[in-house]
């Protein structure tokens, strides 16, 4: 922990450093006065780890040389946004904006970008920097940035933001670097992009790293946000789905979704169809349950991959029960910024499509209610005209 | 569980039959009559969940055409006769006699028996039968009978003997399948290779698994009677051996048993030193731990293998620890009987020995307190002469 901070405050360091430098090449110029105005925005907040959210008004950093200022235009809601802001994954500052499925139109960039233009199509996702100079960074892999230097969408320490935390993307507007947001192409609506920037690439980029063939058994366990997106993509790349849920009401949505096959768990017996047949599987479950279970329909030596993340982060697993199934479990971080941009094109292209409905912001609680419950059918996409 | 119980019923129906065509075949023999007496032994038995062992005599099943009779020698102390005896992993039926780490001479062989002869040497590890025909038990795998037929050597329901339940190793003589027996050679003590048919062979096959070359490094997690042969088989095999202790004291054996390096664990910051960088690692550890820390220290993609079994088998894992590492977590339990035997065999020509300590009958006791309390210097072995 220490470690990381270190790194942090002298990656900030340094930031600051190159900032001044910056100023003294253009000394008393209006322009550079001017680009250095906090951005003024509108959003969503949790105020306590009640998480009920209300209007908040707030600013955020001047954009800089390598970032870009998106205007929101939707923003959906994933299961992580409702954990954080309830301090179930640790205490939390406030007020907090939620939100890391983001999507906009490009209002301004910064001098050294030439990857987005004013007006382009633009998302951002789980996370908006890192260090850009380690071995994971320059394998595309930002998530899992060697110096600590991963910056999450929200509620992270930046002593750049007025608030100084990040704050997320139920708001009118965002700044990010530049590198940290995707093109957004034409062929996909924005409010439809949108849960690719968490749902989509979080069940993407283990499919991808799973070096699945075509025909391959791949099961999914949950079938919310993350888990219709994981049915969608598997069958998209050609895998042979079985989905494993717990809401019998999903069966025929599943089944159209692609699925070969959808397995209602309603006790230990369920897993018994699959024992040991399926070649891969990924859980989007985000509460705790028993993971041996599930991966007991995975052959033996096949590989298992969590994504969802549960209160606490805190899985139980029976160590017998994984030795039975002879399963390797590992679990999976969204994915890095090139695996983004991936995800996202191929859905245009292959008309992958999240299942959403669009709320205006007054309906963020009751939505965040129905996300717990159950009854998302899929993904909640908030308007943000309405913020 | 079903359908185990109804193989398991079919199984047993089945060899019932054999057995009395075999009768039939010889009307009046009195050789068979003969052969068909249970085996009397003394041992060592709890009696109920507090796990104190007291003198016990009983009775084993009759030896069948494929069995053989063993004059146990000696039988060594394994954790995991302490959590089944004080019931951590389940209920059990009183009186129990422990016991899987077992060698002696061979007594008496069945009719069918080619692979043993009265006089050999002959070890038993964890298990004692299985359905011998399913595709597990043809590719040994005998530990994962695909048809629950896995008889495991103590405390499971076996209607052949007089006791209902297997009995163990901490006694004077035990009655085997024969395929369930390994040879022992000449060229290695009857005492040394007592503790190989678990602690060796639980280290051996995740080791042999991971399918490691010359060089790597392999981390080793709890240094007791399992850890310290994972250390010593490992180097035998051409790793670089990392050990991770909570026992400042052994650091010193465990350097001399072949260890590059010893990380005392005595806290979260113990990791550092080798995050990310191990290709490989097992724990012993058959207690709840912090597995995503331990985890921290293999390189992103590695495996990471558990053997250790914890109380009521639960494992606490933290998902965004194991999402940030990257690894793959699996379980082993023990192996087959083709490992079991080449890890004798091993063992013995590569002059791999584990740390023992004969002990009498009488202080088994204390030995199990011992073992509890991380005394054991690295396996207690019971001279089954004092039972």
């Amino acid at each position: 922990m220490n470690d990381k901070t270190v790194t942090r405050r002298r990656f900030m360091a340094q930031a600051s450093v190159a900032g001044a430098a910056l100023m003294m090449a253009n000394p008393g110029s209006l322009f550079a006065a001017q680009e250095a105005a906090r951005v003024r925005a509108r959003g969503y907040a949790a105020f306590d780890a009640a998480g009920d959210l209300r209007p908040w008004e707030f600013e955020r950093r001047p954009m800089g040389d390598d970032d870009i200022v998106i205007d929101v235009k939707y923003a959906s809601i994933c299961h992580s946004d409702i954990h954080q802001m309830r301090g179930h994954w640790g205490p939390q500052q406030y007020p907090q904006v939620p939100g890391h499925e983001i999507v906009g139109i490009v209002a301004a960039v910064g001098s050294n970008v030439t990857r987005f233009r004013v007006g382009d199509r633009a998302g951002v996702g789980c996370m908006v920097d890192s260090c850009m100079a380690c071995d994971s960074c320059d394998h595309g892999e930002e998530q899992h940035c060697d110096n600590g230097g991963t910056l999450f969408t929200y509620g992270y320490p930046d002593k750049r933001e007025p608030t100084g935390i990040t704050q997320g993307g139920y708001s009118t507007s965002i700044v990010v670097r530049d590198h940290f947001a995707v093109r957004i192409p034409e062929h996909i609506s924005l409010q439809e992009a949108a849960p690719l920037l968490c749902a989509g690439i979080t069940t993407y980029s283990p499919l991808i790293q799973a070096n699945l063939d075509i025909g391959d058994k791949v099961g999914v366990a949950g079938i919310g946000g993350l888990g219709h997106m994981a049915v969608k993509l598997a069958v998209a790349k050609g895998a042979e789905v079985v989905a494993f849920t717990t809401s019998p009401d999903k069966v025929e949505d599943i089944l159209a979704f692609g699925a070969k096959d959808v397995v209602v768990v309603d006790g230990p017996r369920a897993f018994g169809k699959y024992r040991g047949r399926l070649d891969y599987m990924i859980s989007t479950i985000p509460v705790q349950y028993d993971v041996a279970a599930y991966a007991s329909t995975v052959r033996p030596r096949g590989h298992f991959t969590q994504v969802g993340m549960p209160e606490g982060f805190a899985l139980n697993l029976s160590a017998i029960g994984l030795a039975m199934s002879r399963v390797n479990f590992n679990a999976s971080l969204i994915g890095g910024m090139p695996e983004t941009q991936e995800v996202v094109h191929f859905c245009a292209d292959e008309n992958v499509r999240p299942v959403i409905q669009v709320i205006p912001a007054s309906q963020i609680n009751q939505a965040w209610a129905d996300v717990v419950a159950k009854k998302a059918r899929y993904r909640y996409v908030i308007d943000a005209a309405t913020f």
